[in-house]
């Protein structure tokens, strides 16, 4: 498989916006897309191939989402994926195609061939290009590694991601790409990218909102020469499934990290709810809380937020059972605060980038760990004084 | 019935912060309060009280909200409703109370009591001085007045509130009481106030946090002399509902317009959905949304993150039928930016305090209308700055 970038210039820019991956004949794919019931027209490409699990080229637009915009925005993908399939000489369905940036102006097609002629000519980058061409609002560009023995054998996973706000529609959608050279099914790549896609990227939030692109890909060329892998119970599956949820775990946190305005990066574990679900559900509804969200910017101990956003998470909880700490530091616990409890550690604690919320409800074995970022004037900077 | 204020000093402050309604004998009580799972002891108390029907007294403490404080904030309610029944002769479940304040610090007893015996022996007071004693972070007093005619007899409805953000757990919990000197049975009573509960208080935002304290109570003291309405039938009882209604509407806005750190009032109506219920999804969805909010302190004509709202509230929607408009200006319809629409007047509602966002689903009968306010600096400045 190749890299290579190039401009298209979907705005009036001086840098590459058009990333362009050429993968290897055999390269099976899988793929998660925003639960967004008004998805852009590259979501809903993505949506009809990822199901037929093989894929010879990405095409990755930055500056111009593309959505809302009818079906001039879906001539445009059909269009990309035609010029690449003709270039290729594979069927328009293996060309996966995704853009971010501004909602409502059809993507340019003469820029889009334009950019893909540049494109096929140009010499193939490395991953720090193309980690920088996808990306928008970003403040730096977010790539991860992680590898697995699969019998006797190495493969490599290398994973690309943009985001910034979780997930603002005009230049912060999140798109992930993760390539490996191992050899797996389509079906079970599937698979195994959900269940790492619900424990990772399900898991982040920066200000509620849900982008109309979000993407993660995953594609496997096979190159590595393993025995190739079609069910759980093959050798070394739990070690690649292992690394491919390391992998998604790394590139979800640094979209949090990145977070529009954050300057601090936020651990939630929920536990002894009276489900799985219930704990994420009530995670969430702390990290989605305004309220919360500002008390960390303003690096205070504010406890009685978290029993707020717990109550109104509408999910069995009792005030009488709640604890809740901070960092290491017990705050409250049987529906009381702890009477006396060292404030040094908390208040430290709470001055560090890295801050620790836990919460036992009492109730249950249910558990679930979300992350965010905390909400600043730095948000309000970005996102009032930004212009459609 | 009469108001009187006393100084508590649940806070070190030189102001009253308790208030202390005396109700004439036979006033009925009707309630709503908040759907969170953690409650304040207040809010149980009233959830006991409010079915029996019947009140005589209403005690708001200002600056302690007393909630997860266990069986000792439990004790201070029982106090207060204990020397307020020794007081006046009535049972103490005739006594209504609430907190608003710091969360995890129980109501000192010894303050509540000396705090009732001022009041007790205080020059009764007028409206005003009772909406400003039940306030913390409002930056004003709010009271509305409705009437109607029921047969010949006029009755007179008032309504004091309190809240700020919607609604911070800390000190900006939102209580409203309404008094109305009509005669009508505690269930009729109670039966419309839920009704107007269900299209005004349900239907205001400031930042999608839900306090463990909000209530709303509404008295009826019968000392109007009208024929005592049982059923929605009988005469009267339509306009009476509408005065009910009009008033929670008021007192609803007048919250949202002192939303924290607030520069617009915002009307989000939306019609075309499958349901009315749909429709109130969909429009709280937008309301919430942090991008929409900040867009809109931005004076930003930004649809495409009305778009993203829709689209991620999880309710029927289908991007192509979609219609968008600021004030009376069109930008969106069926999946499509209004080419060449006006943006003058889009800029110049947008620039006004009083925002209107209109969007058509065009799937249905549904409709329904949200209000909220602007996402600010000044509400990080609050929130974050805010010790607890």
């Amino acid at each position: 498989m190749t890299l290579r970038v190039a401009q298209a210039r979907y705005k009036d820019w001086d840098r590459c916006d058009l990333t362009y991956v050429e993968l290897d004949a055999g390269t099976a794919v899988a793929g998660v897309t925003t639960q967004s019931l008004c998805p852009s027209p590259e979501v809903e490409w993505c949506r009809d191939a990822i199901p037929l699990g093989s894929a010879r080229a990405l095409v990755v637009n930055a500056g111009n989402a593309n959505a809302f915009t009818g079906h001039r925005g879906r001539a445009a993908v059909e269009a990309i994926a035609a010029k690449v399939a003709n270039h290729l000489g594979c069927l328009p369905s293996d060309v996966l195609v995704s853009s971010t940036g501004v909602i409502g102006v059809p993507l340019p097609i003469d820029k889009a061939e334009a950019g893909l002629e540049a494109a096929f000519v140009a010499e193939p980058c490395g991953w720090e290009a193309a980690a920088t061409t996808i990306g928008t609002t970003d403040t730096y560009a977010k790539g991860a590694h992680a590898s697995a023995m699969i019998g006797d054998t190495r493969v490599n996973l290398v994973g690309i991601i943009k985001g910034s706000g979780m997930i603002a529609p005009d230049m912060a959608t999140m798109l992930g790409y993760i390539f490996t050279d191992a050899a797996i099914d389509p079906a079970l790549l599937q698979q195994m990218l959900s269940a790492a896609n619900k424990r990772t990227f399900s898991c982040i939030t920066v200000d509620s909102d849900t982008s109309t692109s979000d993407t993660v890909l995953a594609f496997a060329t096979g190159k590595a020469g393993n025995a190739p892998m079609t069910s759980m119970d093959d050798a070394g599956a739990d070690a690649f499934h292992a690394a491919l949820s390391d992998i998604c775990r790394q590139l979800a946190h640094l979209v949090v990290r990145d977070g529009e305005g954050a300057t601090k990066f936020v651990e939630i574990s929920v536990e002894g709810a009276v489900s799985d679900e219930s704990a994420h559900r009530i995670g969430l509804s702390i990290a989605n809380s305004p309220l919360v969200k500002t008390a960390l910017a303003g690096e205070d101990a504010n406890w009685g937020r978290v029993v707020m956003a717990i109550g109104k998470a509408g999910e069995p909880a009792d005030r009488d059972r709640l604890s809740i700490r901070f960092g290491a530091t017990q705050v409250a616990t049987g529906g009381l605060a702890v009477e006396g409890y060292d404030e040094a550690p908390v208040a430290a604690h709470l001055k560090g980038q890295d801050i620790e919320i836990g919460v036992d409800l009492g109730l249950g074995e249910g558990r679930a760990t979300v992350w965010t970022c905390d909400l600043t004037h730095g948000y309000i900077a970005i996102n009032a004084d930004y212009r459609s």
